[in-house]
């Protein structure tokens, strides 16, 4: 075991020097020079289809044997038009713009040196995420495109399918200006293999676990390398006093029902005490119709009528339930309800939903979360919504990006400085 | 032991969950408000000042009876006058612009949503330092200014002026709108009041580590708070093949001797073996006039007329001396430089003179450093010169902020979207 631990580590700092030396060469490619490798990748995935989908069969086949549900085997798989539609995606990041060489800032200072904040890629990019191997060409895709490598650690469950997609996505990188390690998978399915890849400083960038709670805990307790936490979304609507009692209902559900198992979907509505008795009736009879289980408190039982709303418990509060359950509590003030949120809720998105310009304004300077939405479904906090045109995940923490990350968020930047012979301390020349 | 360790961690937790509660108080509040209490603090400073120099004392005479240099004494030592100047720069931080509510982005979406990214405060800002107790009352006003709570943990050797310098800027406090909590001294000088401020994830949201290259190794090894790496500097001067000699070794000798004990020092100097005939000669007179050490390869050292210069090994290209020494080495190519960069720099400082254009827009594009000078000394980089107004260290890491970090850079943002009832995957109401 040790010896196969030993040739393990020594496999992936073999590719991970790889990915470091791919860095170099990809970071000063110009625009055009991507977007052909991004063509290029999207026709090779067209072409090989056939292979991608075999390889894929393979692993939806171990994936039924051990008894995965049906609904995880369809994230699995792969089909041709799956895969035409991959590639489209693919293209799509090809015509976004591209955010390396952007200037950020940039002044002339008062002893003349000429200041430029520019971005610049980030390196090699780690990116750890479940079995859905769309997820594999989309994160390299976005890395590529923002001139960072791109090292992949998917599930385990669709190793045969990533292998495949790697491969054809290295082999058409081999025939354009892009270096061909620029996209490279993790070597390995052991628990191991992510542990290098989280101890790798000086070799990976940043890392990017997407994923559940308990990976990204892991992840951000572990890792040696800077992490950007996504995903986990324990979204609250607060219906305050001031509410119009049908939008609010209408924003309810809709923050509920329309994909529930996504983390921008909301788990929890707090309900201030003096819209109560006009709400919850509609609102409880709205969910039980869209087939929601409600965990309430005791104000909230108070409006049951159907006698369905379970009695909630501190776990339901904190719960990233992606299923058709929601927390419900009543609230004496906006202030409780922020102070709620603060216990409880995991920093994605809240919304309000009020005629009162004062309560929205002191809901979004009080609510501490990546997005705040006024009158507005939570479902809307999205790369894509946001008008980004693609998105490597949600960030619910506060370093570097915070929200939705598109392709800026990828990046860094440097500063360049340029003189004529500037010394310190002394009048120029 | 045990129990005394017990304590400890207790008493971090509670100081800990105040500063979170004061965060909390101090995000939304004004400038005005800010600004008010840096001017409290700045008056209590310079009123408190018999009080602060009596206690800085005691930390003096300890550090004395332990042997320390006269130099880290130097840099501990606070007078009256020290003081003064101390509360003026508290009174420059309340007249820098309030980065917090500034718009970083925002528009109107398709459908109608109104979308703004806004800058708010990160929330705790952990401070590690080392024995200079001006950086206490400097890092705590500009964590305030920019909405932040500071968690301070300066050097034990200067533990009693600390503990008197946040006691006073508390006392300040309590007088004016920002909650008194809003700066805290992590209690205790064991090496374990550290590990506290390190595993307070969820407590503190960023930890800026600011001294040697072993403490900032074992932050970030040790920490799961997120860290901003800062300060380590191994700087190059590249003189290119086009470089004009005598502005070359002006730039070179401002690098590395205009201030040789801080970060954006030069340390290593590369010479394309195009002008070595022309620059060596010149440039090593010039440094053994300043004084300076020289630790040159086989083909520097065949211009040492001279005789003193010292044979280089690779343990000096990865040195960040931060005295009079300097690598130096002759390279075939301005490529061969950049790899040079690449494998022994720190990232933080590389600075190239040339007449070339196409030699400093290479140079620019290849080099992979927080700030990248052309034709100017390396000591330029530094958040005054740029004009932040100040600066709370220089990041050398590639995530949320990278060189000279200002107030802008002690911050995160918030998506702020509107809408009038707008429901995902539906057309408006």
């Amino acid at each position: 075991m040790g010896g196969e631990q030993d040739r393990e580590r020594e496999e992936f700092l073999r590719v991970a020097r790889r990915a470091r030396e791919a860095a170099a060469g990809l970071a000063p490619l110009p625009r055009a020079a991507k977007d052909a490798a991004l063509h290029a990748i999207a026709d090779a995935l067209t072409a090989a289809a056939p292979e991608i989908v075999k390889a894929n069969e393979a692993d939806v086949e171990r994936a039924r044997e051990s008894g995965t549900s049906e609904h995880m085997i369809d994230r699995l798989s792969l089909t041709v038009e799956r895969i035409a539609g991959i590639a489209d995606a693919v293209r799509k990041v090809a015509a976004l713009p591209d955010p390396v060489g952007e200037t950020v800032r940039g002044n002339v200072l008062p002893n003349g040196l000429d200041l430029r904040q520019i971005r610049v890629p980030l390196g090699v990019v780690g990116i750890i995420y479940e079995g859905r191997p769309n997820v594999t060409v989309d994160a390299a895709a976005l890395c590529l495109k923002s001139g960072n490598v791109a090292m992949l650690r998917g599930s385990s469950s669709a190793y045969e399918s990533n292998t495949v997609l790697v491969g054809v996505m290295q082999a058409a990188l081999a025939g354009t200006a892009v270096p061909a390690d620029a996209v490279q998978l993790v070597p390995g399915t052991s628990r191991e293999s992510v542990k290098h890849l989280m101890r790798a400083r000086g070799l990976v960038d940043v890392l990017i676990p997407r994923g559940g709670a308990s990976l990204i805990n892991s992840v951000v307790e572990e890792s040696t390398v800077p992490v950007i936490e996504t995903g986990v979304g324990n979204c609250a609507v607060y219906v305050d006093a001031a509410a119009d009692v049908d939008l609010a209902v209408k924003i309810l559900v809709n923050a509920k029902t329309q994909r529930p198992s996504v983390c921008n979907a909301a788990e929890t509505v707090l309900v201030h005490e003096g819209i109560a008795d006009a709400f919850l009736p509609k609102a409880l009879a709205a969910l039980r119709g869209a087939g929601v289980t409600v965990h309430g408190d005791e104000a909230v039982r108070a409006h049951d009528v159907a006698g369905e709303v379970v009695e909630a418990t501190e776990d339901d509060y904190y719960a990233e339930y992606l299923s058709l359950d929601i927390a419900a509590r009543v609230v004496g003030t906006l202030d409780e309800a922020v102070a709620h949120i603060r216990t409880y809720g995991s920093g994605h998105t809240e919304a309000i939903v009020t005629t009162s310009q004062a309560a929205a304004k002191r809901f979004v300077a009080l609510v501490d979360s990546a997005a705040v939405m006024v009158n507005a479904s939570t479902r809307f906090t999205d790369g894509e919504e946001f008008g980004f045109g693609a998105e490597i995940g949600i960030s619910t923490q506060k370093l570097h990006a915070r929200g939705p990350m598109g392709l800026p968020e990828l990046t860094s930047t440097k500063y360049v400085v340029t003189g004529e012979g500037h010394l310190k301390g002394q009048t120029v020349f």
